[in-house]
């Protein structure tokens, strides 16, 4: 591959951290990022601060030049101003890789641009690479390194998975962090670049691709510097099997300005951006919670042979919606097989619709699920099944349910979702389907649907695209 | 009006009720609806069963004839072959309402559909009018009249509020009004009328117009029998500046195929349908989370001037997602008077963007955002605000926050939303901002710009359309 790999494995899995600017000091970055290593980071930890002899328990250094060792990877927490100093300083040690978090940069104005470009100047004078600056840095779920300062009673992070996600936005990032830990998604890497001074979302997106924890790519993008490169990049990791949905903000004539007060990026056309995207093989996403389902469908369900959808529901109204949802995401309401329409009129009762969307009543207990889904998935004509559980039903029995359906997922590789409509019980007991059975589970039919028009447009695009 | 407003009253005001198959035994619907009964409705109760002397405490009686008065509202859950007679009986006893909870009419093919010409043609010979068949019946929130049969573990109901709803499906119906109680809307009346084989959708609405207790109408339609009615209502609620907002399933051809197969309506096409309705004024939704989303919008906000939209953010990359669904959506990101431009850049710190979105960065405090929204809505310019929290920043401070927002929410007549993307730690605080200040607030800046294009769209109309 194109980038420098080994360093690249030094951001995510080093042996040994420098923190620039930690601190004892509760409410500072430098304490947050120290606290977040303590707790998971196996590998040494320096704190590096003038000011301490000692942070937390772990001697501290007054610069780079006096650790004992050359670090894998300093990450930089102090002013500005002072950045290209402290990196400098870094580069004579030998660093080869630095995070820095500061802000203060491009997204300031001309000065700040200046200091940005010094910046670059001396990570190339070094052979080092930067992340950064103006970002939070990255959270790798398996090594533990941390370097997202936000209080962890209010920032959750997932557990290790397969899905990586890099945003150009820190805060936006840090919440669809959060959002993902909440709906249970796993992941590999995250990465907050920022303003991408030296190390570009083209270079982080190929890394991704040769990564083997990584499964699925999500990128929120505002505005990229190299559009080929960038497009090269998913075709890397298209090719290489992998996903890689893009959220780009910036779509509208305002939006677009408002991008370029924010990173300074300039967004280019969003026409012409989502066309050379999905030309490239990448998922091309509209708004913020599709990014938090798509990462859900890819990574838990199986690729799926065609669009041919099958629902099984047990209230008829929701059965109609989703199947409006179908025909406008492009999935197939397909007609089921004679065999299984006969099998469903015999094991169903008589007011049952053994049409596709197949009606199983109100009444429908968990053993009335098992006959109906079951007898979909067996169906060859059936790629997608999707079923609708509206859990107020008193028949409905949630325990059992779960325990069927885990069971029926396991033996059929069919991608298959649930929709459940409701307050809090319903809630309750989708988290339970998502947690024990990975099922992406929706509170609506539409966003079940979409969650299936994108594991099927995946597989369209592994299709054309795939070696 | 034109409807028999003295009837329709009796349905939801009932002074008593009679029970036609009320049951002591667990598990069925008649027990159901007596447990319902017997918690809040504060007039008479009548149990009739053959089989019973006493139900639950209440005497019970073997027919409507026996009862010791005619009952203002009968409900009848009894087996469908049998509700021919009984509602006979009810007619001779002198009843003028019915809710026929039982299923098996229509819905189930010709012999079902005789059964309900039956029901009708008795409900007309004694001047009844009956809700349903095969409906949920009545939900409401003021004189605890419930019919709604679910457990009250799974199916929660909304408080007394100003929202009212109408369902031709039950189940989705029930649903709708879990996720609404759980939203946090309150409702006034919820309808599930099943086949409407007398008592109209169109009637309903009609009603719900004059209804002092409702301001918005929600409907979950799939086919109509008579569409000049059905607009006309919406005309009448819409000129006494009620909005109707219409979900309409049976969009797609396969939708419209569900929905015979569902309720037996004929849906026609969509396209026809939707011009029509946004003719006379309805709200027209295309997923049922904007259900829940416009109940809230609607119920909860004031009426904006006009469609020019500011946004306070402490995230730049929400902010952009943000514009770009305003400019989607039809809402103008406004150019901020230079008064208030001035002040803000005087009040926030430099790095703050003083342009719409006012980007108050991840360090803001709840002063402020006290400052930037504050000032946008004192701004003539700005008609509705979009404020965002990514309360993952250290620096947010919740109950700070949600008592300066809702001192200036009340203060100013205008729309405020809030969107805050995250996970437990923000939706905990999304909660405790609707609850405690009625501020519809979302995952998502795309939803919460959805909730202010809806109340914009209502200006619009009722300044077309009201009287």
């Amino acid at each position: 591959m194109g980038v420098g790999y080994e360093i690249f494995e030094k951001f995510f899995a080093p042996s040994s951290i420098a923190l620039i600017g930690a601190s004892p000091v509760k409410g500072t970055i430098g304490r947050a990022i120290m606290d977040n290593l303590i707790e998971r980071f196996k590998g040494r930890i320096y704190p590096v601060n003038v000011k301490y002899d000692e942070v937390l328990g772990f001697k501290a250094y007054k610069s780079c030049a006096e650790l004992p060792e050359t670090p894998d990877l300093v990450v930089v927490a102090v002013p500005a101003k002072v950045v290209p100093s402290v990196l400098d300083e870094c580069g004579l040690r030998g660093v080869k890789a630095a995070i820095v978090i500061s802000a203060g940069f491009k997204e300031v104005g001309p000065q700040g641009e200046m200091l940005e470009k010094e910046l670059v100047s001396i990570a190339r004078k070094h052979g080092m690479r930067v992340i950064g600056p103006n970002c939070l840095g990255i959270y790798d779920a398996y090594t533990g390194l941390d370097t997202i300062f936000n209080p962890s009673d209010r920032q959750s992070k997932p557990l290790p998975g397969d899905v990586a996600f890099i945003s150009q936005s820190g805060a936006l990032g840090a919440a669809v962090l959060d959002w993902l830990s909440e709906a249970g998604v796993g992941m590999s890497k995250f990465v907050s670049f920022g303003n991408a001074a030296d190390v570009k979302e083209w270079e982080l997106i190929e890394f991704l691709a040769y990564d083997p924890k990584t499964k699925v790519i999500l990128a929120y993008i505002e505005g990229v510097e190299d559009g080929r490169k960038f497009l090269n990049s998913i075709k890397t990791a298209v090719k290489l099997g992998k996903p890689v949905v893009i959220l780009k903000a910036g779509k509208s004539e305002k939006g677009m300005k408002a991008v370029a007060s924010h990173t300074g990026s300039l967004a280019g056309s969003y026409q012409v951006y989502e066309a050379a995207l999905k030309q490239a093989g990448a998922i091309v996403v509209k708004e913020l919670n599709e990014l938090i389902l798509v990462a859900k469908a890819l990574s838990w369900l199986p690729v799926p042979k065609g669009n041919n959808l099958a629902i099984v529901t047990n209230g008829g109204g929701a059965g109609v919606l989703a199947t409006d949802a179908a025909e406008l995401e492009g999935l197939k309401i397909v007609e089921l097989s004679s065999e299984v329409k006969e099998y469903l009129r015999r094991e169903l009762p008589p007011a049952a619709s053994v049409q596709n969307p197949v009606d199983i009543l109100g009444d429908a207990p968990p053993a009335r699920y098992k006959i109906a889904v079951e007898a979909v998935l067996k169906d060859d004509n059936v790629d997608l099944v999707l079923v609708i559980t509206l859990m107020q039903s008193p028949a409905f029995e949630p325990l059992g349910f779960v325990k069927e359906l885990s069971t029926l997922v396991k033996s059929y590789r069919k991608p298959v979702v649930l929709a459940s409509p409701g307050g809090s019980y319903t809630e309750r007991h989708i988290e339970t389907l998502e947690r024990e059975v990975k099922i992406p589970a929706f509170k609506t039919p539409e966003e079940a649907i979409k969650a299936l028009k994108y594991v099927f447009l995946w597989s369209e695009i592994s299709k054309r695209h795939t070696s």
